[in-house]
């Protein structure tokens, strides 16, 4: 069974620097993307809205090791698994592959919170209805 | 007498693409910071809050035309003008130049605007205070 | 006859600002790519390369007006046009829209360069092939 | 002695997302020009030309832990030390903070590499007149 969710990306011309190849910022915001895909598929948000307010998830932590360049137009599958589903914070485990070779993997770890403006976001556990739906993702699942 | 703002920025590695010269959406985000660094040197800011919730100003249209590249590291000279002083609405009027060579000019238009969460922006009057510490930036004046 | 050329983009979190909408230089980006997207659907790209070098389209204008906000995750189609089709330059023409409802409409104008390391680019006419898979998209074509 | 340098940058409007605080891909942003800022300041540069062609810098891993977020307009302190100077690559450490406190703690690997047209980057040793104006940024020093 294949926990991964699988996402693409084509690489665009504003991803690129001086180099001639796809700068390393855009990684992340690819890595964000698709965890963003992967929540939208199962019918949530980054950003959801209850009758107590605004829930969302800062980032913790992000990292991302590059084994190879990626260059403009090419067509990035982006693999996205669940690391570790904690109580109150999510690690994402992300790998890039190009034709099936692999150019990148990173994690990123979010914490659910509820946010009100003005106030530093307060961490709360994750939403049983939330986690339910998260855990196909779970390798270990 | 002179009316204009002048303020500079160093061209970033990522503000750059796989032409080896800056992307041209590098310019729309000099415009802006320049235009809010008009604004903090006379004591306001493009996000105010006041009793009756936040001000902000959405831009209603934008350009930018371009006659040379620039490169990473250069150090950009960047004038704001405001070329109108509405009611309701200021465009500012921007000129990079790198060592006294103009490399572009563009026009910002942004509408003053009572934000509250969830609803369109709505138009206001610009607060009286805040037009008297712009006039200086209008070169009629 | 339809000479619009049509693609979509999801807003994505990094795309949106503090004002809780999309930041204006996303749809530049957008804009972008959409024209980028219309050049890949006939085989074409926005950088060549031939016997005699590199061909690719730097910017001499881009501008944008804004009708509606777009947030995060809205599905935005994006419509283009080429409205003008000149010996050494294209106008494209670009509209936003949500649901059916316009959010905004832009333009930009690039010329058909010879890039040579170092060296500023240098205008040239455009290739007879491309501009045979171009006049489809020319609306009084 | 302090081996770190410091660097500054004002958060732009276009650093903050619909959360309303910075965007945890500016940091990365913010790394990477702190790291050119560095490099400037001892007359060197992420992209070096010599007889033989050009030299750059690819990252191979990069990463950032986040305490406490930033919010528009802040003005934050960058301090950047070399963790690692080896003999191909050079690891860069990164400390966030506003007025005093510390907000985020990253690190960049980059490799030093010669860069040919179409080809993969080369990993190549660090110069030696390199190495030497960089050695007082390792704090073991």
């Amino acid at each position: 069974m294949s926990t991964a969710f699988v996402t693409t990306r084509r690489v665009e011309f504003s991803d690129t620097d001086a180099a001639g190849i796809v700068h390393f910022v855009a990684f992340f915001r690819m890595m964000e993307q698709a965890e963003h895909d992967l929540l939208r598929s199962v019918g949530l948000s980054v950003v959801m809205h209850d009758l107590a307010g605004t829930v969302s998830w800062p980032r913790v932590s992000a990292k991302c090791e590059f084994t190879a360049a990626a260059r403009f137009e090419d067509l990035l599958e982006i693999e996205v698994r669940i690391a570790r589903l904690g109580k109150r914070s999510i690690t994402y485990a992300h790998r890039f592959l190009r034709d099936g070779k692999e150019l990148a993997t990173g994690e990123i770890t979010a914490v659910c919170c509820r946010i009100k403006d003005g106030k530093p976001p307060k961490s709360i556990d994750i939403p049983a209805a939330m986690v339910k739906k998260l855990k196909p993702f779970v390798p270990s699942h």
